[in-house]
């Protein structure tokens, strides 16, 4: 199936996030043609930025390379529940649909928190698809962690 | 008053993010000890990137000077609420206060819709003062859209 291939692609990027020692978060982004066009893991620590979250990583990619600030019909797969400044940078950037793998209790900001996409301060909110190859996407993360808690 | 000065370097930027045809909305970014370390407008158009909003501008420029991804004892002074993207960023960030002007009913995410700052799922918050110089701020953003609507 295309969305589990996409997911397998952004699960790539989450491990490729561990090894150069980020918190394994990964994301593609693909086109309305059904092709990944972007695709990053955090990196926020070797870019000393905070912003450096995947989602933020890819949609910036991909709005330089199109020079748009919007990608209308492009969807956003990403391991793990967006926090709130991800996903309110998909919705800036028109985002059509948001697939997610694991929830995030601790920061998420769709269906945690902020929820950013249920207020009417949310100008566009895309089809959401949760728990996309979460087992695989949580258990990334609970092996980063495990030796540093 | 200090942070009377400040608030005005920030509208300086959101004056000249309105000569750029970008939303008038700026900010600058204060040292623990008190000196204006970043300045920016707006520049989302400019730069194609739907994250290239004033606040978020300051952090990564601020961050990438000190090659941290946090910037404890900085305070943020911005024209506008900022909305939950921005909002969030301040707080992976760590930004001790945040001084902004106008209230944003329609895209805040502070003391609007999201609420960042008060979900268990936001680590850090700000100390929060609103209403610096709320008039002038307000004033540029609704000169800036009068002709456009």
């Amino acid at each position: 199936m295309e969305f589990n291939d996409h997911m397998q692609a952004a699960l790539e990027e989450a491990r490729a996030a561990a090894r150069r020692g980020e918190v394994p978060v990964g994301a593609v982004l693909v086109s309305p043609e059904g092709a990944i066009v972007a695709r990053a893991g955090n990196r926020t620590r070797e870019l000393s930025d905070p912003t450096a979250h995947a989602e933020i990583l890819v949609i910036r990619a991909r709005c330089a390379e199109l020079q748009s600030e919007r990608l209308p019909g492009h969807d956003l797969y990403v391991t793990l529940e967006p926090c709130a400044m991800c996903a309110t940078a998909l919705s800036a950037a028109r985002i059509r649909r948001l697939y997610y793998g694991a929830p995030d209790s601790k920061s998420g900001g769709v269906a945690h928190g902020a929820r950013v996409f249920t207020h009417p301060q949310c100008h566009h909110a895309p089809e959401i698809y949760d728990g996309i190859a979460e087992a695989d996407a949580a258990a990334l993360l609970r092996n980063f962690f495990a030796p540093r808690r």
